[in-house]
C-alpha cells in the first residue's frame, strides 16, 4: 500500500513527545557565496545527531509489546543503527545491529552506547542482510530494515513536515541526499503532496545507483558505492525507488571533491558539525548552480555523527 | 563612570537590529556526562561568528557621524577585528585593525573579508598598542579598544541580558571565559544586578592574569600567556578588572589538555563549531566537578571561528 501524507502526519504525532523539532539555520554570508537563499533544516541536532530517530522511533513505537519484548534487529552502517537502539531503549527492549566493518568507529560506539548488540559484517549488502536473517532465524528478533520499510519512509518524511511548518514563506527547492532512500522517499511523498516545492535528490558521483536507476526506469538491485559520504552507501530500496519515481522531480550528482569543499562550508560559515552525507545536496548545487540562482531552497541536513579524528582534509 | 545594568539594556536597544538574538543549546547526553543541567548561550552562531559583534555594534553605533567617518581603529586577535570591521561597514565608516602576527588566518582573513585594512604587528600587547598609537597620531583615527572600553563591555553584557530572557526558570550559575575581560565584565555587571546566579569567570592555567590579579587584590599590567585559547591571550583590562572584582564571585582555572578534551564534547555532543577559548568554561567545570554537581549551568560560547587546518588533535 502507498505511503501517504496522512501516514506521515500519523508518525509525527506519535514520534514528536521523544525528538525535536530541529532549528532551521540560514547564514546571509553563505548565501551570498552560492547565489541563492539556502534554509537549513538541521538535523545533525537531532536525537542520536542524524534524521534517522524519526524512522527508527516511528518503527518501535508502532510495534506491539509481544513482538517488540522479543527484540529487533537491523542493519546499518551507523546512523539507523544509533536510531533504532535509541528507541528500543525507549521502550526497554532488546535491540540488536549488524554493522558492516568499515563503519566509522564513532558509529559503532554510539549503537552499544545505548545498549544494543553489535555484530559486524563484511561491507556488502548481501553480507548484511545475511547476518540479519541468521539472527531472525535464530532468536526470532523483528526486522526493522533502515529504509526499504513503510514506517520508516512515513518516519522520515517528518523532517519535511516540520520544515514546512517552520519556513514563514514557500520555498522553491526541496533537496535531501539519497542513499538508502527512506529520507529522500518521505520528504518526496510529503512535500509533494504539501507543497509546490521541486523536490530533488543530492546523490555521489560514486554512489549514484538512484540516479542510474531513474534513468534506466527501474531500480539497480545491485551497485558497488564509492564514497566519503559514508551515510550513503547503501543502494537504494524497493519501496523508496518507488516513492522517489513518483514524487522527486531529479536527480542531481556531485564530485567527492565538492563535498569535502561543501562540508568544510557548512561547518565554517554555520558553524555546525555534519558528516560529509550532509553536505552532498549543497555540492550538488554548488556542481550545478545555475538552476539555483536567486532560488529559495530548503536543504535537509541530514546528520552530524563524524569521525574527528579522521576528517577528509 | 561605572557601568549600569540600563547601560547594557540601552546597549541590547541599540545593536538589537544587527545582531543575532542566538539559541540556548542544551544535550541530556552531555549533561549526564558533566553531572548537572548544561544551558550553552550559542554565540558562536553570532554575526562574526562571536559575541564580540555585540561590544563592537555598540561602539560603532554610540559614534557620531563625524568622528566615526574619520576612521575606527583597534587591535585584536581575531574577533574584535572582524567584530569592528562589519560594524564599521553597516555604517560605511573606514576601520583598521591591527593583529598579532601569529592570529589564526581564517580570522585574518576575515577582517580583510569586512573590508578594513590589517596591520600586522609582534605578539605582544606592547607592540600591538604602539601601532595603534602610531595610526592614531597619523590618521586621526578613533581607537575602539577591544575590551577596555564602557562602550565595548556594555555591549558584551547583551548576552547575559538575552540568557536571562531565554531561560524558562532560574540558574544557579553562569560561567564565561576571561581574556580581556570584556565578556565577563559585562556578563558580571547584568547578572548580578538582576539575578541570583553565581558568576564565575573560566580562565586557562596558561593565562591566569586575571586569576592572579585578583588573589593579590590587584592587576597584573604585564602577562605573558601561553594557552591554545588564542581569543584569551590578553591581559585583562582596567575597567575590566574594577567590573569583575565587583560582580564576580570566582575565577575557576583548567588545563591546556582538559580545554581539547571539552572543546571535542562540545563539537561531538552539541554539533557545534567553537574555538578552545570557547571551551574553556567546560573545560573549568570538568576539572572543578564538585561544585556543579546538579546544579543548573549556564556557559556563554563565546564563538566558533576555528581553522580546520589547525585542530588541536
Amino acid at each position: 500500500m502507498k505511503i501517504t501524507v496522512q501516514d506521515i502526519q500519523r508518525a509525527h504525532a506519535r514520534i514528536a513527545p521523544y525528538i525535536h523539532r530541529t532549528p532551521i539555520l540560514e547564514s546571509r554570508a553563505l548565501n551570498k557565496i552560492i547565489g541563492c537563499e539556502l534554509l537549513f533544516k538541521a538535523e545533525n541536532f537531532q536525537k542520536i545527531g542524524a534524521f534517522k530517530a524519526r524512522g527508527g522511533c516511528n518503527a518501535v513505537f508502532s510495534m506491539d509489546e509481544a513482538s517488540l519484548q522479543k527484540g529487533v534487529v537491523t542493519h546499518s552502517s551507523g546512523n539507523h543503527g544509533a536510531a533504532l537502539a535509541w528507541a528500543a531503549a525507549l521502550r526497554g527492549a532488546p535491540c540488536t545491529v549488524v554493522m558492516p566493518e568499515n563503519a566509522p568507529s564513532v558509529k559503532i560506539a554510539a549503537v552499544q552506547g545505548y545498549g544494543a548488540k553489535v555484530l559486524l559484517c563484511e561491507p556488502t549488502m548481501a553480507a548484511r542482510e545475511l547476518a540479519v536473517a541468521n539472527a531472525i532465524a535464530q532468536q526470532g528478533y523483528t526486522l526493522v530494515h533502515p529504509f526499504d520499510n513503510d514506517l520508516i519512509i512515513a518516519g522520515q518524511g517528518t523532517a519535511a513536515l516540520e520544515l514546512l511548518e517552520q519556513v514563514d514563506k514557500p520555498v522553491d527547492i526541496i533537496i535531501a541526499p539519497v542513499g538508502g532512500g527512506g529520507l529522500l522517499g518521505g520528504t518526496g511523498i510529503y512535500a509533494k503532496g504539501m507543497s509546490d516545492a521541486q523536490i530533488i535528490g543530492a546523490e555521489p558521483e560514486g554512489a549514484k545507483d538512484t540516479w542510474l536507476g531513474l534513468k534506466a526506469g527501474e531500480r539497480l538491485a545491485e551497485y558497488t558505492p564509492n564514497t566519503i559520504a559514508d551515510g550513503l552507501r547503501a543502494t537504494v530500496g524497493v519501496r523508496n525507488f518507488a516513492a522517489i519515481t513518483e514524487n522527486v522531480d531529479d536527480i542531481l550528482l556531485c564530485s567527492e571533491q565538492r563535498i569535502v569543499e561543501a562540508m568544510r562550508l557548512i561547518w565554517t560559515r554555520l558553524k555546525v558539525i555534519i558528516e560529509p552525507s550532509c553536505a552532498v545536496p549543497l555540492a550538488a548545487i554548488m556542481d550545478q548552480p545555475e538552476q539555483f540562482q536567486g532560488k529559495r531552497v530548503a536543504i535537509i541536513l541530514s546528520g552530524g555523527n563524524v569521525d574527528l579524528d579522521a576528517l577528509p582534509w
